[in-house]
């Protein structure tokens, strides 16, 4: 064979990689070494400093290099929403928007059962002492509108409303920009019941 | 924003892979810190020892660790053709055919004036060189069947064919396992000139 230790042990890291196979990662090696050498070792520093420096936010749980992350240390936020999402990526989402000033917390998953992924998991009890906490007014449930999104609010949901905390979900109906007829038909009953 | 700096550097690192946008490096940076953190310093050092020690061999100009690579350093091989391929991986390709017992010539690249690839690029004045050694009887010229590796493929012949070397190119024909009625005409047309 052709291939060398360091190449082959190259391409096996890069499978690691979520969506790259053998092809890919061979692409990617081959790239590298031939085309952006200067890429590698930024890559490699890149990967170092964000293994050891980035951890969760103690209070949030989103990824973060300080024990409290910049959110939730801004005094700025207002204290009376929080809402639920389920990555940091649905979150930079919704910060993108400008459009919500409260605090987050970061579920980091779904429930999912069979994935072995309880309500352990996605620090549901944290959630709840954090939502009990005074001055929080209204949850905002923003897990996705999959099967098991739906199940994460719908047992969170749960949970509060016996604590007598009160939660809301997310709006559903037709997005922006997009033409009736081409909009699947339990968002358009969506849209319908929701109407306003 | 709720984005990091070093979580930033590391998406930013990321995106300079092949194929990898912003969603897919996000998706890979989130994917490496929620559920494999142990692939992050594996991929770093396998980066850097990549880096530091993969360079090209001196006789056929494939990526090698030492100055000479395995399939050269073999001598076992038959010295009579030198086999010239665009990239390791086709010579990788080449290689698991288990068809091929010859030594290699990577060209890395293949002549494309638009994008500044010129001959000097491609090493065809080494090629030149190494297929003028004595014992080399036969030059495989297989680069891809495209405008691009044509091209190349046809001023090597040329090259070759002044300083009396002979060259041959890979077969053009219908795939294995392939239905006539499903192959492109360009390629039926081939395999009919040079049906045997």
């Amino acid at each position: 064979m052709p291939l060398l230790n360091a190449l082959d042990t190259l391409i096996e890291a890069l499978k690691r990689l979520p969506g790259v196979g053998q092809k890919s990662a061979q692409r990617m090696a081959y790239h590298l070494l031939q085309h952006d050498r200067t890429a590698m070792p930024r890559l490699a520093d890149a990967l170092t400093a964000a293994s050891e420096g980035i951890r969760h936010c103690e209070r949030c749980h989103t990824f973060s290099e300080a024990p409290i992350c910049g959110v939730c240390a801004d005094t700025e936020r207002d204290g009376r929403l929080l809402c639920v999402v389920e990555t940091p990526a649905d979150q930079a989402a919704l910060e993108r928007t400008g459009s919500y000033r409260g605090y987050y917390f970061v579920l980091l998953g779904r429930l999912s059962p069979l994935d072995g992924v309880s309500t352990r998991e996605i620090g549901a009890a944290e959630l709840l002492v954090r939502a009990s906490e005074a001055g929080v007014g209204e949850v905002i449930l923003a897990t996705s509108f999959t099967a098991e999104g739906e199940a994460t609010a719908h047992v969170l949901a749960e949970a509060l409303r016996v604590r007598g905390i009160k939660s809301t979900r997310l709006a559903r109906g037709v997005p922006v920009g997009s033409e009736l007829e081409y909009v699947d038909l339990g968002t358009i009953a969506h849209a319908l019941t929701d109407r306003r």
